[in-house]
């Protein structure tokens, strides 16, 4: 088995934490994003959508996508469980982890790719060059504070993001709030909620990941 | 149990397929779209993200997307299998469900969402107001025909999406072709493969819901 991370980018990040929390460990490659490795062939052999991260199983099936990864350890390894056990809480995580990554992460990623210099046709992830749309990083940033408003209010009657347990949608919420720090969009002081649980799923030793 | 869904949108077309594969039946609720129902109190306070579809159990838990709703159906009700049965399957329909979503699915809305005049001020689904980006539109046109060239190579080795069994990556790819007609974006001639697996998937009963 083989992961292919970058440990400079959010969304390997989502897997190393998930796989800090099972206590797994797994054979590791770096693929250097800052000088486009991904775009190379012999990279695009492993991933042809040039994504980090990736997961290659001994019979050669390869796993591109980061949810897709966290599903295939949950299933072997499925102690402690981070996706839910009964059919209600398993919808609840997957629900929310998607919320969160619609509404949050991919707002960051928006104000981020759209706006920062050094990715100046690669307003998207993936084989394709996209240019940046200015408009775009300014409606990334206005979605980043209706997500902290949303997630707060949520984290105000709930422990966890989905419920009373940690599950992958902290995972999901976490990176997305560190995420949204390297773009300069802060937790916001009036979200005491949100930096409660932000205090408290950072201090867990999986956070470092 | 209570299916909140509206006939025209595409995101609880991805639900009715799927209960259609399975045989199961659900009471349904409309929610009018056209005139904003989802932005009324009334339904907020059944979906604050303002969103369908959405699944209210017996005991009043809520489940605000489309794949939670499938993820809690597909638990409940595992035959046929549309997420998978081995830890690898389900791993890779995960990964293909999200790949054609992330690739497929939001191309099309950002090309929809940000050129059709009645949604001036809607360009994302949700409780905030955002503007029409015009470059986004064009992007997203862009991303498509990407799209399309992507999943015609993958469907000319594969029988079906994530592999050699008709999934819920299937049910997501077969809403975003049709919602990508509806917004002009039509299968490309020379995509044979892709044209091949449309009309199969097409011809499933379930393709009417």
């Amino acid at each position: 088995m083989k992961f292919y991370d970058c440990t400079t980018a959010p969304s390997p990040r989502r897997v190393r934490i998930f796989l800090a929390e099972k206590g797994i460990s797994v054979p590791t490659v770096q693929v250097d994003l800052r000088n486009n490795e991904q775009l190379t062939p012999a990279f695009r052999a492993i991933n042809p959508d040039a994504t980090v991260p990736a997961l290659e199983l001994d019979d050669g099936t390869r796993i591109n996508d980061a949810i897709g990864i966290c599903v295939y350890f949950e299933a072997i390894h499925p102690q402690p469980p981070l996706m839910g056990e009964s059919a209600e809480e398993k919808a609840l995580i997957t629900s929310w982890q998607r919320e969160v990554e619609r509404n949050g992460f991919y707002g960051v990623m928006e104000a981020f790719r759209n706006s920062v210099r050094g990715l100046k046709n690669r307003a998207l992830p993936g084989p394709h060059d996209y240019e940046q749309i200015p408009a775009l990083a300014e409606r990334g940033r206005l979605r980043v504070g209706h997500f902290f408003s949303q997630l707060d209010a949520r984290l105000g009657h709930s422990e966890f993001v989905a419920g009373p347990r940690y599950s992958v949608a902290d995972i999901t919420a976490l990176v997305t709030a560190d995420f949204a720090g390297r773009a300069k969009l802060l937790l916001p002081e009036e979200c005491g909620h949100l930096r409660r649980w932000h205090m408290q799923v950072s201090a867990r030793p999986s956070a470092k990941a």
